[in-house]
């Protein structure tokens, strides 16, 4: 049976799902649209046992899809059928999961980060350059049906020559429960900003200078946490495109994503995502309806779009799009930040990478 | 095992699909979302039996659903299991399907009309009435989340006394095959406006007129299909609030649904959708993306809705939201839109209607 | 010396104005931004002298200008030096003003209504053509930048056939006194958009259709005032273009004008015009700024076009670009929109035009 | 007749100009506009004293106005009956011109820079507090009416607190002629940023980082003239509110402003302003008309403020809005962006400007 599941031949793929939280839903419901995936296996830990049983029967999986606790996870590892693993466990999960599925020669879609440290994600990849199987870091913005638009516009030269790319990524409240073990803004959530921007101008930025600050309502949250509720981040690059990442939180109208590209021809803009096309007019004003909610919904189609792409990684169709290179750099530039903001500082990203 | 399937009683409701065309395939997924739906047959014509034995693989029906041509469809009406059927057949089968359906004791929801006649529309409600089951009429916009929050605003006195309801109603190339079969601009398209106009403002019209034409690049084929691809339709109501829908084909830009509502205390607009939110700038001009393309993609929410909608009427917790009374009346209004359009005069809803 | 001031001459056009009240005023601005105009005299009231003295300091016209009362008119009249007279008194002097600067020999710019009856209009151009000298009502409206634009698009053949032009205006609160004595909204307001719409078309229409209603917070008092506080116009055209106007008052949230045009090869939209660039956003939405006030604020670059067009048209280097004809026919079918309105039916313009 | 005009009586402002170039008859209207004023002389080059004489029989300022050539300044200086005067002319003469003004106690309106070093800047102020009359420098922005809107938000906390602060703002094409002598980007056009940015903040930054780079199809021009054609700068302020501007040259699609302030409660924005509000939809999407060409369209506005600021603070009715230290600050900003991008480091404002 296992032959006809191999990378690359064409039939289905089969797959286990690690973590079936929040976006591991996403994921899940992603890829039962795939009519080549088959889901064989869901594994998350006991308490949660039941959620994994109703996905079963919510998305008719009886017969082809076994629930397993974490404990159980060698079963996945261990079935010969399995080609790939798509991993949304908590992020201290990663790493090992992620190792142990490529040592036992399952393709891997990871969520970032794929460690908690840089020797972490390195080593992540050897094991896959080991394997000889794909690893793919979940950067799922590359992925969004609008960046990727522009994108081909600036490879089509639509543009002319890069100037500036401005990024405006401001998330809602975050419960200060979250902020406490979320790692930082620069790591938790910039790395994302910060990889689809090196992927949209297609170099490896010189420097980086990054000013944090919390001014927000929950201001005195982050600032215990060590953390920035707001934060400015400015790159150069080769070429001398001008890029800049203004990104926070705790924003009290909605999720508002700008991504904004000026080229010496022409200029893109990616806007933010609103709830509806609804508008109200009377005496104070003429009012849109509200930004999205969350980047669960502005980024839907990108989620959608990365799992295609993954499946079409492990059919050998396609290069993985996201590198090695790219995903060690990606969290290495959030680390930059971290070291530029700490001592107010332009640093050079080159000598440090290097190191 | 039926007994647990019975309308009201909370359980899952057992489905037959008649028709798994464009719009039953939106159906099918829709349905398949509710956990509360289980799909017991997938019935069409010969021809497409291999369709719907994908539609089962691709959906992982194979347990549960029988797929079945329409020669064969008996069985489902003998089938004591089913609750509801849903009906997308092409519309000369609509009406036989329907008073089958509800004279074996099925709830049904179909697409509209649901007859080509006026008698067999009321025929199909005398079907429902005998049965003491519940008939849905599929005018779905009425469900759009859009229009349905303007029209709680109204429901709710934000927008005060309700003074004009406009609507823009442009659709793109409809290829001449459909044209000649469709019933005309009035019947097949214009029918979803009066309904949801009607609806949205809560009273009978007064009187109706209309002024058609043929302006399009494909004027020629209208004009020899005795239609129009453009129209202009003004509706009178007792409260004096003025009602007015400019419907048409062969708009080169992408299907464009305008809706605005002028109250006495506010404007409401439910604007045309786009296909992103990209924009690009240069010295032509700022440019947005384009509409969407069709119906499907403008019309995609209220779809879902109007198909929860229908699972709880079967479960006996909601009242149907399109009476007999407001799909007959549509449908004469549709009716007497062409009589207007044919004399060039004003025509009386009261005195038609209770003819 | 007023031999160089002969029309056509290309020299200074020497001018008075009768009425300075608000649009008086602007008017006046507007003319002394002009090169090749010199205002000799300004005439009003004998309540408002020290209103024209203080506009002959503020403007700087002490050695050109002289201020007259308008039993002085005369003056005016006798002096030959005079090429032209601008015509901004209360609607009830419009008429005799206007005939006794023809039989001098004075063009004339006046506003609309011309003459409070039809009779009276065509009078006042009987006596244009007697005398050879241009009489231009002031119908603003087709020289607005805007609208222009879109119909220089529609005269290139940039939107290809013309399908449907469909207009939205719509006032703020009108006082109870200006409503007593404007002729209602038929004559006084939509005969401005019957205008441009048949300017924009270049047709005579074959019939209008209207619908009256009282349905904003001062229903009461248009009632009372035998007028309407909204109505919706649909007109017919030899060439099959569909055009709508709903036409109103009372609304709260500005002074909105949109107008829209669908022809076989693009869409073209004039939107409604807002105080300032600035948006808000918070949890209640996307608050873009108000709309305008009023009509002096939406219209005020075609008031500056027409009154340069006026002067063009007295130096002989342009025609007059609201002919007779036109004007005559805009009031008429201001008329027959009241007459449809009454009788509740479509009403014939050919049959009524040649009476 | 000089007592009648002293600075605070409340009489007529008598004012002479000095350079009437582009800029200087935008001035010239609006002070026209204001009531007490009276423009008593027209001062420039001897080259262009006949548009001087074209704009006295413009303006019919004939009984009021002076025209002199540069030679004969000093009657201007020595006529006590001037209370003002208003600086146009090229930079070069502004500092030589502001102090013999101020010297001969007059009230001076000059345009940025007051001089070509912060020393010659500095001895204007003190000429200034000296004479004890007013020296106002053009930074008109601050009262542009969108800019001003928002500070007002700001002020009266519906912002909540400062978080950040961000300035697109890019220019079309400038002549190469200009770029070599204007003194770079930074002295030349982001001093306006830098200084309504400070103004805007209400507080001195902290430190500036500046990256510029030549990416235009003009790069090379620039790159030759020692200048950048796009430039990106961070500011940090004492409260903790993160400000950047991205300003840059030789944009394709018109004159683009944008400001966003997001503050705890709310996100202001003042957008880029377009020249009509025309769109045309058809296949290739939806385009919204070009934005205005330049900034005397999008800040004519703000130039009628600043001028009537003016005459109020000579009236002594309102204090100069725009202090010497604002001033002094906003060029040493404009040259530590210089030593920022020169050096690749964050300059400390703090130590700099007490130097």
């Amino acid at each position: 049976m296992s032959t006809e599941y191999e990378n690359g031949i064409g039939g289905t793929v089969n797959m286990a799902m690690f973590g079936l939280g929040r976006i591991g839903k996403v994921h899940l419901q992603n890829l039962l649209d795939q009519e080549d995936v088959c889901i064989r296996y869901l594994v998350d830990v006991t308490a949660v046992q039941g959620d994994l049983h109703h996905l079963v029967r919510k998305y008719r999986l009886a017969e082809t899809t076994m629930v397993l606790s974490t404990e159980e996870a060698d079963v996945v590892f261990k079935d010969p059928c399995i080609d790939a693993v798509l991993i949304c466990t908590p992020s201290t999960f990663h790493e090992e999961t992620t190792k142990k599925a490529l040592q036992a020669g399952k393709h891997v879609f990871c969520e970032k980060p794929l460690a908690l440290t840089q020797q972490g994600v390195r080593s992540c990849y050897d094991a896959a350059r080991k394997s000889g199987k794909n690893l793919l870091c979940a950067f799922n913005r590359r992925f969004d049906p609008d960046l990727t638009r522009i994108h081909k516009m600036k490879e089509d030269g639509e543009l002319g020559r890069l100037r500036s790319v401005t990024v405006l990524s401001l998330d809602k409240h975050v419960p200060i429960s979250y902020i406490k073990t979320s790692g930082g803004i620069y790591v938790d959530s910039c790395v994302h900003m910060l990889d689809y921007v090196c992927w949209f101008i297609g170099e490896r930025p010189l420097s980086v200078y990054v000013c944090g600050s919390n001014t927000s309502a929950y201001a005195d949250d982050y600032e215990a946490s060590d953390d920035h509720d707001i934060t400015n981040i400015v790159l150069t690059f080769p070429s001398g495109v001008l890029a800049n990442i203004m990104a926070g939180r705790e924003v009290t109208y909605g999720y508002d994503q700008h991504f904004q590209v000026l080229g010496s021809k022409k200029m893109a803009i990616s806007k933010t995502y609103r709830k509806s096309e609804v508008e109200t007019w009377d005496a104070n004003g003429c009012v849109d309806d509200n930004l999205v909610e969350s980047f669960i919904e502005r980024w839907s189609s990108s989620y959608a779009r990365i799992v295609r792409h993954f499946i079409d990684v492990v059919h050998g169709r396609e290069d993985c799009m996201v590198s090695a290179e790219e995903c060690i750099q990606s969290l290495e530039l959030a680390k930059l930040c971290e070291d530029s903001v700490r001592t107010g500082k332009v640093v050079s990203v080159a000598t440090r990478a290097q190191t």
